[in-house]
């Protein structure tokens, strides 16, 4: 192990012309990393459209059931984004629906899908439905219980909900997990090891390079 | 523009035995991704070493003045992560004592190497250090300042301190953008298209692959 106190120095020597006009890039509201290739966030403003190009997106899940802004669909159709759009109601904590467990299943199977990468989820302000996704997401990959509450709630903040939490806790990963095995891997997440959900025609289609 | 109603079908064919004897991973209290190969966290206890595993972490940045916690040099030891420690001192809200430029610069130069990455950034909480060094990573990345404020407001919580935004808000980053330029490239983000910090013997050193 090396302990180093101070970083290496002669980065510095060479200051040239810098132009000073770049542009100041805006994320949308409650806007996190969530994984390599996975975004969240609330509703995209056109003020976010320059920062949104900066993440090169591939596709959007949108859970909300309203139809999608004009100026939102024509920022995906100008960059060729797909749009799955899975429509949850959004509720107040007294309501007594609840999110629906299919839909959460098949957004899932979206989001782990890294033929969809990289992907951007959002609702209206990336607190409930899109943090109920999360949350899902984060049982898939194995995390405790406490830590994803923990994240759930940096994103809700005050307006946190118990449903939301309940939802969780009881949303069953196991089907789809196995049906994650059942293709090649289970999805799991960071780091050069990560493993990751492939399909067999990539397998099939990919070159291999051989040694000269 | 492709709007997709619902996901493909027949991902869940193939079912096959599976594991169930998984890990539960838990992540380090106030855990998050901050961009690609770069985290943040609260101090790592024993019991999150197994999370951490998964991360392939070539480096931590550590922005304590105390020691190391003898479980963690251990674990820094046994996987062969680099240690940068830069002592910054905790602080509450009424103390007059503020954060040094210089280190939070030094760190800085630290973070945005990619030859240290995957890197995990942590003080104690996740909260006031490390939000200042992310804070400033942001700048330096072109975000707006209320971005940048409501993702430090989202790590502290209820602890934020006036004190660290206005720390954000007077860093100066220009000199550091400066440097960076004058290597290659401005480091500023996600996406295939991202511009990274590279360094001259990186490319002089990289084999060439030839066309057969």
């Amino acid at each position: 192990m090396n302990l180093i106190q101070s970083p290496e120095e002669g980065m510095c020597m060479m200051i040239v012309d810098v132009d000073e006009n770049d542009d100041v890039l805006e994320p949308p509201t409650n806007f996190s990393m969530v994984e390599d290739g996975i975004f969240r966030s609330g509703l995209p403003q056109p003020s976010n459209f320059g920062f949104l190009e900066t993440l090169n997106l591939r596709s959007i899940i949108y859970l909300c059931p309203e139809a999608y802004p004009q100026e939102n669909m024509d920022f995906v159709d100008a960059h060729d984004i797909k749009l799955f759009q899975f429509g949850i109601e959004g509720k107040t904590e007294s309501s007594s629906t609840s999110i629906p467990n299919h839909t959460i299943t098949a957004a899932l199977k979206v989001l782990i899908d890294v033929r969809n990468h990289p992907v951007l989820i959002h609702c209206k302000r990336g607190k409930h439905r899109t943090g109920c996704l999360v949350g899902c997401f984060r049982k898939l990959q194995t995390w405790c219980l406490s830590s994803v509450f923990e994240e759930y709630q940096r994103f809700a903040g005050v307006k946190w909900r118990a449903t939301d939490l309940r939802f969780i806790e009881t949303f069953e990963v196991m089907c789809l997990r196995q049906c994650l095995y059942s293709i090649i891997y289970q999805y799991q997440g960071y780091g050069s090891n990560k493993r990751r959900l492939l399909y067999q025609e990539e397998s099939i289609q990919k070159p291999k390079i051989k040694s000269i």
